[in-house]
């Protein structure tokens, strides 16, 4: 029987370095973590052992080092460039290079109004993303946005549904509505200044999720898509996932009292998701 | 500017459930984790919210719980069907249906040689999945394993590799192996006995991680994917992840000791990655 | 054999609850994870089997539940006095209860300089906490920070410390510091504005954190601890825990490069933490 | 006002190592990880940043690995007093060392009946622990148990507890009891044989829980804590806690069905504790 090899690559994940510079009187940071992937010429390599066209996945780590000391500090879909272009410069047996970067925010402690030169504290568990993926004809940029928990306590509805001989949902006027923003958008072609799009992205995120009257999370989940489609001339296409965190009312009759949508309590299972891809007609 | 509504679904992730089958004098468990998604004519939910063919996801939940108690206990992957074709059935709405299903298993205590009739622990942190995708049409039913963590301490070299001016990794021919085994592979059509496939496919991928003298981890990957495809009819491609825990010999002599192999350091990170998927001709 | 039943307790922890207060324009949100224990004459429950003076710990939580219905928002340290007054009044065979509250904070949506009345995100991974520690003769008071990320590039060195023939670790002038600033407080006795101190606490930390030069972790550790107990009458005694989060200079010299204190690659594991508890004379 | 320094300890945690033992067919590994501390004549160096009496965290690292490399694998109990005597020994500023390690267990991938020589599956979450507490005059030695998860479908009961105003909670006759198992006891003076103990205590442990007919978590605890102490000469006290992993059964009612003890929803939250030290009287 014949084996076909398929899709395969290979490569380093969790590649994490801290910058620092350093001015005289303010030093800066930026904190990032790669994975890099290389789909090439590597059949013999998987299905005979032999190595010669396999370049370390160290090697790549030690590049990210190395480009990172060669390159000012730049948004992280410049950094992923320089990757893609050095790896496929130097390695004619990769056809195509994937590169995912993440970066954490960091934010100066302040000593009044005063924000400190060289001190920080970590602004929490949202990451800002880029996903470079480049062959030697074309190259796809997406930046996205993890972690970016939001909530909000009005404009929030969830009625006229579907019911099945297992529906016990109630419908259910005054409710929580809380989620992980997961976004991540596809880049037309230019020049682009990819910092400010991407803090106006999440800002256009935010404002829709606060402000749309949802009727249920699929449809925050679109107003959320088109609203940045629109807004954004360079931006193609928007990929977005939603997860709920669920928040219940607590039933408190029992207890002897009501609960007029005062006291809820979280349940981190089971978890609704809404996930869809906008794109501009 | 007309927005595009692209590949788009929703569902219920994480619904948990521990069956028990009580028995004179063996009760038996099992313990699966859930995840379903409906793709289908949800448009104007999404732009409109318009929520009239939306079932709730909690109606996802309540029917994993209600069919549970309809069937008797049996593998994954059946259980899995009867969902898949319950909600084809009651849902007009419904084009796909996806199931994701994994299953932790525990083993029974031992009172000398004897098992337990009630009482277990828990397995470890290995789960054996299943992941079907239906349409009216058609259906694909894989099985999968995912987080099974394996080591060796012989048979494996990393030579010969291609190097470059950032190359620092030394030829290595005394290593320790370990990853975290993540395969998933696609039935082909027909009556199937899936559990015992099942941990026969888990012993090949062991068996041959044991044994095969790898030169790479992708070259381990690719022996462990044929020797699968060559041993079970009944499946068509296999796809295997093997992110790699790496082990550094620790550096002993600036202590004034050798290390002949015999201590290591672990790191989870940064982590080299393989992946491919191997298809029968 | 006699056994003897030694020091033993029970309760519920990781109790969550969100709560909402509406008001016309502006919503507000509290966010808290609670733990309660009861200490108390719970012999014969525990060698016999005997309920009778076991209040279920499924009490405890609709308990807190209960009481957020009944009070208003306050400070977190004000809400476990609630709590523990409420237990031991009414269960005569409770001798000591013990409450943990830990608040995480989410901060509001802000539209221009404007903030959003009911949209909010999460503030990250650092929690506000207290302990409360009560019997019918006294009550303890303690608050702290959890999970508080800081990171500084400059006054930071480690030099001239003890070396044995096991030491490898070079003196280090231009280090980068970080750790998770762990804190718990003890206050004196009398009424406290709990929410402003604790503020003022979190501060001077992250400001003496930022300002000493540090010679050790030791030595940044009771810098910050001093700080806190000269800036604050109310507070008798605080306990610190730093764990460093260490990063290490990436040598480039292989690759042919300097790196004047630029690129750092950190390191989960191992882990240097430094501990100790500081009094007031 | 004058500060004084209270309880203090600084010292390397997390410290990983993977020994391997190569014979001719059947090399055997040893999963370990460690953190230490020391405790003695500290303060200049926390009050003044005078780091002569500071050993670096660093090289406790390097100690573990040259010891390591020194000694036979042995129980992980031995180990840590080679740890103690060589910290006690060589640094006279310190006044107390404390060890703690954990082991995490590895099975032979089998072939047939046969175990593999040099091939493994890690065995799961469970760890075996060791905690050593050194001073000059006396060493204290605990052994314990980590995350051995155990569940059982009968044998179960919780009844005739106490009731107040908030007590919602039924009296549950058919329940599934799961927990944490997490165990920690005190050796006696004396050689030990401590592996064998440690897997006698285990069992003992697992068999109590098992067969006891547990009227509460408590209930539940202590016998398994008398168990321990009536069955084993060398352990003088022994401390338990007894997270409870929540199985709810599920209502089935609205759905139309009965539950006849079946089909349960597991809850990571809120979670029972009990929490106990026994001792010999």
């Amino acid at each position: 029987m014949p084996v076909l090899l398929g899709e395969n690559n290979y490569g380093e994940s969790r590649v994490r370095l801290l910058r620092v510079v350093h001015q005289q009187d303010l030093n800066d940071i930026r904190d990032l973590t790669l994975a890099i992937r290389f789909e090439g010429d590597f059949e013999k390599a998987q299905s005979g052992g032999d190595n010669r066209k396999i370049l370390p996945a160290d090697t790549m780590k030690n590049t990210v080092y190395a480009l990172a000391r060669q390159y000012p500090i730049e948004a992280i879909e410049n950094f992923c460039s320089h990757l893609t272009e050095h790896f496929l410069t130097y390695n004619a047996q990769v056809s195509r290079v994937r590169i995912e970067a993440a970066e954490s925010a960091w934010t100066r402690i302040s000593r009044g109004s005063r924000p400190h030169g060289f001190a920080f504290t970590r602004a929490g568990e949202e990451r800002r993303t880029a996903r470079m993926t480049a062959t030697r004809e074309e190259v796809a940029v997406r930046a996205g946005i993890e972690g970016l928990i939001a909530l909000k306590t009005a404009k929030v509805t969830f009625k006229g549904f579907l019911r099945d001989p297992y529906t016990t949902q109630e419908e259910d006027h005054n409710r929580v509505l809380s989620t992980v923003i997961g976004a991540e958008w596809l880049y037309g072609p230019g020049d682009l200044e990819f910092s400010p799009i991407w803090h106006g992205v999440r800002q256009v995120l935010l404002e829709t999720f606060a402000e749309h009257g949802s009727h249920s999370l699929q449809h925050a989940l679109y107003a959320m898509g088109e609203a940045v489609l629109s807004n954004f001339d360079s931006i193609r296409e928007i990929h977005l996932a939603l997860p709920e965190k669920r928040y219940d009312l607590v039933e408190l009759q029992p207890l002897g009292m009501d609960n007029p949508g005062e006291i809820f309590q979280p349940f981190d299972e089971p978890q609704e998701v809404a996930e869809a891809t906008l794109r501009k007609g």
